[in-house]
Parts: structure tokens; sequence; C-alpha cells
């Protein structure tokens, strides 16, 4: 057995773990009882040092030098650079920094939960500066060994090959017409009368419609299911997914979305590629593609007006009701309903970059060391201001305490979610030019769409960079003209 | 830290494992899709591997050689008894065998299910013989280690403390009056007439049902919860035991006895001692007292006339019907009907202990050598004719193929389930003396019941040997006696 198969057998047994630990994971949000928590969470400690030592075990280092001085096909040395790079991601920093981010990061994420209910910025803000302190930390490492600025040696965790160069290009020229946009929609949508749903929707009735919605969506229920638990996610392993959502008995768009949007995700999963299963070449792109997925599913599709058109009697049927609040057209203004607020998770597809952006020009400075924690209310605030025009002032719960993501350190993963909604816009444009889209989804017919995105992303895995997918895919790299087009298009029909 | 803490340490690492073992095998029978299966075997194996490898490492030899001349606390030192058991029970075999047993074991169940239902005794015994040969040499190392007999080396494995000469003596005992009790039951039990039940029953009502059966018995659902798979089960840990069930809308009282038996294990298992979770001593102490606990609450509480009486107005309401078929009477007509039969896990309590002295017998002689897997049919028809005078000649499929048992070649497990039912009614026989039962029964308040089981049996763990956990709780060693008096008490009004 030569190095590279040593390698990839090493990879193989930690994504098993890893599959254990989705497993376990998704049962724990998912169905687990509370009393079950705390051994729950020594057991899955117990096999997250068992697969960081295996992660770092010190002959790892020599194979890969062997590994490169062998005789590889070239899909072997594509195995190899990604290989390479998960293992580097776990090496790269000292044991001890490591250890310490885990505890202040649990320390100051466990904190936040009742800090963020009392507004408790300056107790919050206590337990943020040694998390912030830390990731600089990290970030100044990676940076050495990447090469790359520190914020963008954080953001290449997240999504490899992009940097704050082209980020800042991206985000001013969005800043350079959202704020506008912004205001012509909602302008134009304050005289559009959107007739309020009929409530209550009975929870077994909204589940049986996710799960048609699924189907619908293609999704393969041989390998995966849909539960309940408290924050939707999308888990399990590709042979068997999970996704999650929540149902509110007012408002059954709400987890009808959700469960559409985490379908896309689950799809991507379910079609990456079989034979590199177990090996970080096999593995999702990045998580800006990722959400892209998802938000190809959402965005792109369910909240077309050929979508409601598709999904309305879907609705009327499931809850035996012709109520015209459930008409296609009545639905579509509720899905395209645009209205700045506070709370990034509850944005709408066009106020949504400006949250995205607010936070990523936060995190660049924190990280680059331009701005400090103290100095974050302010600039937030100003932010809101500007691009959304409402003020968060003396308000840290509905403002920079309300994301779980910095508590624990991770800064960098912001722009994924707005990277995602641009290449979810490029792929369809892309796709309209080889399929009547409109004319599909009218006709329940989605199999040539979902067709193109497994041969040109889902099937690709990790083989090729972000930028080689998105140039194969759609002839060009990330162009977000085809994002603003889409907004323009949809929301003042231009 | 010590030699007894790092055991300590090791056992607890171990059970950790072992919860993402549990968590994940209910998973796969509760909840994951046919086509997550392959890659979660290879995720479950890739963990067994793990766990052996703990288990057998070689430091440990030195640790418990040093951890016995350290200064322990009495407690420590039935810790470190268990501990060693623990131990040497995973040690004792070369690991070649242990290969060789999975593989051959593997094959033989794998084959057994198409050759069962094809009757094909040829080809099963083909595969059953290498099966049984390293039972063999199994049962030849165990023995030395131990020191018991061939047989009692396996029996040990389930039974600790066990041994085939008092099987023999009880189970002759059993078989002088069993035969002739079973012709009077069933004379008696000729002239009383069953309503049918008026099917079908919707599963959504029978799971609401076993819901409230499981609540009446006082399962915790803070530490646990109902789920369905194919073959029911108790799994989980502890602290959140995953029991299962299956559904038949023909008849619910299949479902519903199966859960009652299941909470009883369940209770047991969350009951067993806090302090010393994750160890061995902690955990329950042996099969046959696991049985005892599903059994008293099956067949001591559930199938008797008062709990028929408590549940009646229960099924009653849950079905929405008054209908006669559930009166409280002919559901205890139901529940305790007897009729021979060939299938184990079909029989009712009286003809239970036949299939399994049966069992018992043919396993001992295999094990010690005094008969082949050859003669197997032809005996297991002797005894079937004898014991329950029905044949079962040239019908393997409800004959010696029926239990999936031997197929891996868990040879000394099947006394685990009369012992069971022997200790559910010495436990019964010594509670009634202590309470008034049937009058708890009637008022619904089976707490009093629970705290003697909780105070005398769960939470004893594996602190005390069978014997003294039995003679600590009933004044006794195990009398077979009680059994007997139940029966026919039960089933002759005797």
């Amino acid at each position: 057995m030569n190095n590279y198969n040593k390698l990839e057998r090493h990879a193989k047994k930690l994504s098993r773990l890893s599959h254990l630990n989705a497993i376990c994971g998704w049962d724990q949000a998912a169905m687990m009882p509370d009393g079950g928590a705390q051994a729950r969470s020594e057991a899955m400690a117990e096999l997250a040092v068992i697969s960081h030592e295996l992660s770092t075990a010190p002959y790892l280092e020599n194979w890969f030098a062997e590994a490169e001085q062998e005789d590889l096909t070239t899909e072997q040395r594509v195995s190899l650079a990604a290989l390479k790079r998960h293992w580097m991601m776990h090496n790269v920093l000292p044991a001890d920094l490591v250890e310490q981010q885990s505890l202040t990061g649990s320390q100051c994420e466990h904190a936040w939960r009742s800090q963020r209910k009392e507004n408790d910025w300056e107790g919050f803000k206590a337990n943020l500066k040694p998390v912030v302190e830390l990731a600089r930390q990290e970030a100044v490492i990676r940076s050495q060994v990447t090469g790359l600025s520190r914020y963008d040696a954080l953001l290449d965790i997240y999504e490899p090959g992009m940097t704050s160069a082209v980020l800042d290009d991206i985000f001013t020229e969005v800043k350079s017409w959202l704020p506008q946009l912004i205001q012509q929609v909602e302008a134009k949508q304050i005289t559009e009368e959107i007739l309020p749903l009929s409530a209550p929707f009975a929870i077994e009735k909204q589940q049986a419609l996710s799960l048609e919605a699924m189907a619908l969506l293609g999704f393969d229920f041989d390998h995966g299911r849909l539960d309940i638990s408290t924050h939707p996610f999308c888990g399990g392993v590709p042979t068997d997914v999970r996704i999650t959502t929540r149902y509110d008995e007012d408002d059954f768009t709400s987890a009808l979305m959700g469960v559409i949007h985490e379908t896309g995700h689950a799809r991507y999963e379910q079609g990456l590629p079989q034979q590199w299963r177990d090996l970080p070449v096999g593995e999702a792109r990045s998580m800006g593609i990722h959400e892209s997925q998802s938000l190809f599913c959402e965005m792109q599709l369910a909240r077309s007006p050929a979508f409601s058109r598709l999904l309305a009697p879907m609705i009327q049927k499931s809850f035996n009701s012709d109520d015209a609040s459930l008409s296609a057209e009545n639905l579509r203004l509720i899905n395209t309903r645009v209205k700045p607020g506070f709370i990034r998770v509850d944005a709408d597809e066009v106020t949504y970059p400006a949250h995205v952006i607010l936070r990523y020009e936060i995190e660049r400075d924190l990280i680059e060391g331009n701005i400090e924690v103290d100095d974050i209310p302010t600039i937030w605030d100003q932010k809101m201001t500007q691009y959304l025009g409402i003020s968060t002032q003396g308000n840290f719960t509905d403002g920079c305490m309300q994301d779980i993501h910095w508590t624990d350190g991770s800064f960098g993963y912001f722009p994924s979610y707005t990277l995602g909604a641009m290449y979810a816009a490029q792929f369809m444009a892309t796709i309209n030019k080889q399929l009547n889209v409109e004319q599909l989804v009218a006709q329940g017919d989605l199999t040539p769409i979902f067709e193109w995105l497994h041969n040109n992303i889902w099937s690709k895995g990790s083989t090729l960079s972000t930028d080689k997918l998105v140039e194969q895919a759609t002839g060009e790299m990330l162009n977000p003209e085809h994002f603003k087009k889409h907004l323009m298009k949809r929301y003042l029909n231009k």
C-alpha cells in the first residue's frame, strides 16, 4: 500500500467517525429527550478527542511528503490536494490555542444565550474580547502559512479561494444600488394588498405538505428524511441526509420555505460523487456553493411566480381550503414581501445582502485590527441606518448580539450567505439560457433543472476550485450582475 | 492518578463509545432509510475496531495488576472486580478466533435469513457446523480460564454465577409438572369463550395508548422515548432509553404487551445507579435479571386480572369503543390464553419454559460435545413432542431454524428467558408479602411496587452477585417454586 492509499484509508476512517457524529448530532437536535443531554455531550466530546488525535497524528506529515513523490493519477493528485488541505486545516494551529478557543468560545456562547435576552452588551463584550483576541492569533498563524491577509486566512476556511479584495469590489457595487432598490420596492409594495392567512394550519398537514414539496424537488427518501428541531438544519451524511424544520400553526409558509431551502442543501449532499465518498475531494465545494443550492431552491425556484402557481393547488388541497389567501397570486405576494428589519435570519432576499455586508465589514476590520470590540455597536448602528434606514441604537439584542457566529469565534463565515445568493442567480441565468424554466415549472417537471445542477455542481464535489467550477458551469467567474438583474426583474419588473 | 482511576477513565471512554454505538444502532433500526445502510455499517464497524483496540490495549494488564495492590475503598474493590471481568471477557480469546467467529457468524446469519424461509436445513447445517466448531473452541478457552465446564463458561457470559448443574436441577423439576399443567390449562380454557377483537385499530391510537401505558408504568420520558422498528427492542443508554415496538392494525394487544415488556427493561436501565454511570459495576446485573424486569411488567403485572381491569377503560377510551371484546374479562382471557405452538417468540408464559428447556438441553450437549449439529432436528422433534405434544418433523423453518441466536454463535443465552420469568415470580411473591399489589393496581398506584424494584434491584447495578442480589431482595436464592405457584394460581386457580 503506497502512502497515498494510506492517506485515503486514514481519511475514510475519519469520515466514518464524522458519520457517527453527524447522526448523534442530528439525534441530539431532533430526537433526544432533555435528560439525555449530559451523557450525550460527553460521548460526542470523546469522539471529538479521538477524531482530533487521528487528524493530528504525527505520522501523517511523512505520509504526505512521500505521497507527493508517488506515481499518482490526475484524479489522485486532486484528491491528495484536498486531503492535504484538510490535514493542514487541522494541524496549523497549536493544540493549546485550539483548546483555549474551545473553552473561551463555549463560555462566550453559553453566556450569550441569556445575555442577548437581557440586552447585556457590557457582559457580552467582556466575553467577546478574548474570543476576538484568540481569533486574531489564529488569523496571524493562518496568514503566515497561507500567505493570505489575516481576515482572508479565516475566510479561506469556509470559502477557499475567496478574498476580501474580491468581496470589497462586489459589495461596494451592491451598496451602490441596494439601498435605493429597497426603497423602490417598498414604495411599489405599499400599494399591494396581501390577504392574511386563515390560521391555524395543523402540524400534520404541514408535515404532509413539506414531504410533498420535497418529493417535487426530487429529494431521495431512500437516502434521507425530514424531522423537527428548534433550529432547522441539514445534517446527516450524503447517503442519509437528515433535514429538519419547525412548524408554526399560524403560518405554514415559514416551514414550507424552510423545508424547500434545506432540500436544496440535501440534494447537493445526495448528489455528491459516489466514487469519492468519505474523502475530502468528494465533499461539497464551499459554504457559499452549499448556500447557492439551498437558495436556488428557495429563492430562484420556490418564490418565483411560476412556482407559486405550481404550489398553490398543492397547498389548497393540503389544507382542504379554497380561501383566497391561498391563491397563487397571494402566495407570491407573501413570498416576495420586502421589509427592512433588524434580524438577519428573518430578512427577505432583497434586504439580506445588507445584513451580510454590514457583518462582513465589521468582522474584516475587527480581525485586521482596524477596529475594536468596543466600536461594534456604533458601527453597527451607522451601517444599519445607512443600508436599511433603521437604527438599532441601544438595542443590542436585535443588533450586534443577534447572531451566534461570533460568539464562538467563527469569523469569515457571513459572506457565504450572499455569495450563495449570487451563485444561485448566476446558475439560474445560465439554466434559463439552456432550458425554459418557467415552462418546466408550470409542468411540474423539475428534473431537467436538477440534472443541470447535478452535472455541473453536485457531481463535481471538490474536484474543482470554486472559480473553475463556476466558470465551467456558467462560462464566467462569479458575476454579481446576475443577482442584481434577478432582484430588479422580480421586484421591480425591470 | 492511581491505576484504579486510570482504569475508570478508560472504562468511561469505552462506555461513551458504546453510547454512540447504541444511538446509531437504534437509529439504524428505527429511523434510517434503507439507502443509508452500507455507509452506516461501515461507520459502526470502524467504531467497533476502535473500541476493540481500546478494550484489548496491552497496558491494561499492568494497570490491573497495580490497581489490585492499591489502597481502595470497598466500593472501588467491587468496581475493580467488574472492570476486570469486563476486561477478561474481551481479552481471553485470541484475535484470530474472534475474527473467524465474526466472519463465520455473519455468513451463517446472513444465509439463514433466506434458508429459514426455504426450510433449507441442509444448506443451513453446512454453515452452522463451523459456527459450533468455533463456539466449542471458545468454550474450551473460557473453560480453562474460569475453571467452569465448557458450556458453563459460555453461560457465564450472559448469566454470571449460573451453572448447568443448577439449571439441570431446576429444569428437571419444571419438566416433572409442566407438560401436565399445559394439558390441564388447555382443558380448562377450551370451555372459555373469547370474543374476537373488532379490528382495525388505528396505529396513532395504539401509539397514544402505548405512551399512556408507559406513563402508567412510570417510564421517564425525560430519559427515553418510544419508536417503531421491525424487531422490537430496548436500546439507547440509561440516561436516554430507546424502546421500540411494531403495530398490528388487527390486534392492538401485541404492541401493547410488547411496549409494557420493553418498559420493564427500560425502567431497569433508567433506575441503574447514577454514581456508577459509564462503569461496568453500574450496569444491569445479568440478562436473566434484565428479563425478570420486563417479565415482571408484562407477565406479573400486565396480564393479571387486576391490571386488565385497570387497562380496560384506558383501552375503551383510546379506541372510543364500548365493544364487549374490550371488557376487562375478555382482555384477561386474551392475555392469558395458553396454546402450545412451534414458535418460541409467540409462546405464552406457560408453554414458554418448554421452548427454553429444549434449546438449553440441545445447546448444552452441543457445546459439551455430546451431540452434533446433524442430531439437532431429531432431538428437537423428540423434545417438542415430549414437552408440548407437537411435532416439527420436516418443518425446520418453525423448528430448529427459527431462532437467530445460534446462527452467530450465541450459545448460553436461552436460559436467561426462563430464569427471568422465575426471578420475576419470586420478586412478585416477596412484594406481595410487603404490599397489597392487587389493591395498588386497582388504584392505579404502581409507585410503591416500582420503588421496591428500584431499591432492591435497579439501584444495585452489578454491585452484588446475582445470588446475593436475589437473596437480599427476597430472603432466599432463586426458588423456582414461586414461578410454579404463579402459574398454578393464574391458570388453574390453585
